[in-house]
């Protein structure tokens, strides 16, 4: 069953990959009308899921998620669609272009990576979003939904593969929403025919997923983010720089984790009372080294905790950070390196040699200067939209726009030229090798 | 054990990673000088590696592949690493600059991936190779060679350890090579520390790793190369294809294993027949369908076998090749996608629109126009040097260059910037996104 879902996705990709910008973007309006003419139905399976987890009693975070009808969700599901349209075409376009001879030239040209298998719990508009994304750089995609989002799901399942079937050129198979009874263990071995995946959820499901596939997986597990403050700084700045990157959205995978003050700093009783009563104020849980301890002279009233050996490997995801005394930038940098999660690490100076040093050291996704690690984020790198952040090391890094979806191709293109003939191949003709103008589309 | 060599590898990668240019290249400098220095002693223990090959009874084509004095293959060794010294250096290359507010920019920059492994079999001129690259482009490197040349690699080994500790900057833990001895198997199993693996051997090799390990792997296990010869042919271009295609190298990745030709091909006494004479005349053996089989009229000498169910997925690296009719290009397009390895194929055809419609429907890492598949090459493509080549279908694509071992880091660089002024975040600002010039190095 997983399999032959695989081999339909695998098999549409190869027709999908070759329609042109305007029919992949062209069903995308299509989708949005779909949606839009069947809002109040859409709404109504939304109302049974809601209904439904308030009778499980699901935490209220998941239930707010789950809630279509929430404030401007729905418009801004439909509007996501339109802007995802609206994108630079991502496919075909020139990367390298080189003459290896006379009428032997070789292009490097963007194409889609193929077969996607997206699996999110909760947030049903993930899955408008996702197939706009999808269907705009080429990609066939698989997409799974929690079961929480079941009823949603099969409604707008319904509604976008009957569009995408009887109005638009995209083949059946390109778009697959697979409901939440199958098993996505099954779909996790196809890496014969899927070539990546993308998990859009908790930190157990993506962990639980890494764990189960060879596939590779785009995305992270943990948003462990670090600030360090260093001796040259306006402790203003940094207050207010902290004080967001903690508690703006706890929750989130950009929020900070741990703050590493700088010796001179935890030594300067006026800076570093500031920054605890900031803390403090915003009820911040601070779980602090001995020697951090030993210099907070404001009452603690209950805020503070002795760091314990996993204090510095964890996201909390709410209002608690770690605390720890570092004596140099250098001493933060391999702190960092070797407990951060590769999302996001700040520092915060006025020194830009300092400043130099930790964002070349730094190993990190994001390696960000005097402002809030919130910024990690799609939308606000100008991306339009994003698939998801990412803590890999290969390929895509940081927010993941419409260019992460992308690999490329080769193309050359000769008349009848053999290898034999040249240098290193048998021959004496020696390679050209010279660059020529990428200003092609394919 | 093997912990702790990747832990060491890992450290040294943040340190490694903060070099500049010159300090990277010097080093290649003084391995250079080095290992020229030492070439005596280097032959005198390839030798006893070359003498226990023989005695054991190895393969003539691994006992060829080991031995360094063959040749220019020790002058071409020394002559690689300064070839690496000599390109552009790929480290902290802006690919993107974008003000998302004023004192707000965000610039993505060219950054080493990491910790590289390296595990080959015999060709011990990797090692310089492999360590000149990985020097060159930031990355720390763990080699490990097989047993065959354990020798060889034990003063090639010795000599780098001593030269990068002695004369470069390259701190200690950047470059390790491990002695055949230690097992491969525990290393695979440290995703904490190492990025990527590269495996350099044969296609057991590479099946072996990528079965046993969560790292990402760059490289290809087959290399399953088709040729598809259009209706619209000039029949003596294709025949020079085909014929170099198939036995120019035929061990090697990039040689072509399956024929596809168009009915109107198969159903053309001459030119059908001008193509079996030449396959023949060379000794090619033919694996055909029974259809195909009943179009040759030429005396078959012993050079044709029926295609069995596995005929068209496998690599033979040998003078034999699949051959079956297909109808149309969207056929071959099909059974390509379907039975490469996406490594490299080749459509042979006079006509623009059949040809476009291949190069856009086949999802190989390259997709070629009347040329030889075997130009699918590093050195070929102008790249200098290659890692290798890669079927993967997200990061590097195709013959590896030094651009493969970069990953990039967003950098973001504010003054005390908060997301909760803007859009999106609760506030009012809009942010500006405005590309900026990308002429920066960092």
């Amino acid at each position: 069953m997983a399999e032959n879902i695989a081999k339909k996705a695998s098999f549409a990709s190869s027709y999908l990959k070759t329609l042109d910008n305007d029919q992949r973007s062209n069903a995308l309006v299509k989708i949005h009308d779909a949606l839009l003419a069947n809002k109040q139905r859409i709404l109504d399976g939304n109302a049974i899921d809601m209904k439904n987890a308030i009778d499980s009693n699901l935490a209220a975070s998941l239930i707010k998620r789950l809630d279509l009808s929430r404030g401007d969700t729905f418009d801004s599901m439909l509007q996501g669609i339109l802007q995802v349209k609206d994108l630079e075409d991502p496919v075909g376009k020139c990367t390298l272009a080189r003459k290896l001879d006379e009428q032997l030239n070789l292009y490097r040209v963007t194409a889609p990576i193929g077969v996607l298998l997206i699996i999110f719990e909760s947030r049903p508009e993930v899955i408008a979003n996702i197939t706009s994304l999808a269907i705009k750089s080429g990609n066939a995609a698989i997409l799974k939904g929690g079961k929480e989002s079941y009823q949603t799901f099969k409604i707008l399942s319904d509604i976008i593969n009957e569009t995408l079937a009887s109005e638009t050129s995209i083949p059946e198979g390109a778009i697959q929403l697979i409901e939440s009874r199958e098993e996505v263990g099954d779909l996790l071995q196809q890496d014969k025919y899927i070539d990546l995946v993308i998990p859009r959820g908790s930190n157990l499901l993506v962990r639980h997923i890494k764990a189960n596939t060879k596939i590779p997986v785009l995305g992270h597990a943990d948003g462990i983010c670090s600030i360090y403050v260093d001796k040259d700084v306006n402790i203003e700045k940094a207050i207010k720089i902290i004080i967001e990157s903690k508690t703006h959205y706890a929750a989130a995978c950009n929020a900070v984790e741990q703050l590493l003050l700088h010796t001179d700093i935890v030594n300067d009783v006026e800076s570093f009372g500031k920054i605890i009563r900031a803390l403090f104020d915003v009820k911040v849980k601070l779980h602090v080294t001995s020697n951090i301890k030993s210099h907070i002279q404001e009452a603690s009233n209950g805020l503070v905790f002795d760091a314990s050996g996993e204090s510095f490997d964890k996201e909390y995801g709410s209002f608690d950070l770690s605390v720890k005394e570092v004596s140099s930038c250098e001493e933060a940098i391999k702190h960092i390196n070797l407990h951060s999660s590769k999302h996001t690490d700040c520092i915060i100076t006025e020194n830009k040699d300092t400043a130099e040093k930790f964002l070349k050291g730094v190993d990190s996704a994001g390696v960000y200067w005097n402002c809030s690690t919130r910024f990690a984020d799609g939308f606000r790198y100008g991306f339009g939209t994003e698939v998801g952040i990412s803590t890999n090391k290969i390929h895509a890094r940081g927010p993941v726009g419409l260019e992460g979806l992308m690999s490329y191709q080769y193309r050359l293109i000769g008349d009848g030229h053999l290898v034999g003939d040249y240098i290193g191949g048998g021959g004496e003709k020696p390679y050209i090798h010279q660059d020529l103008d990428c200003n092609v589309t394919f």
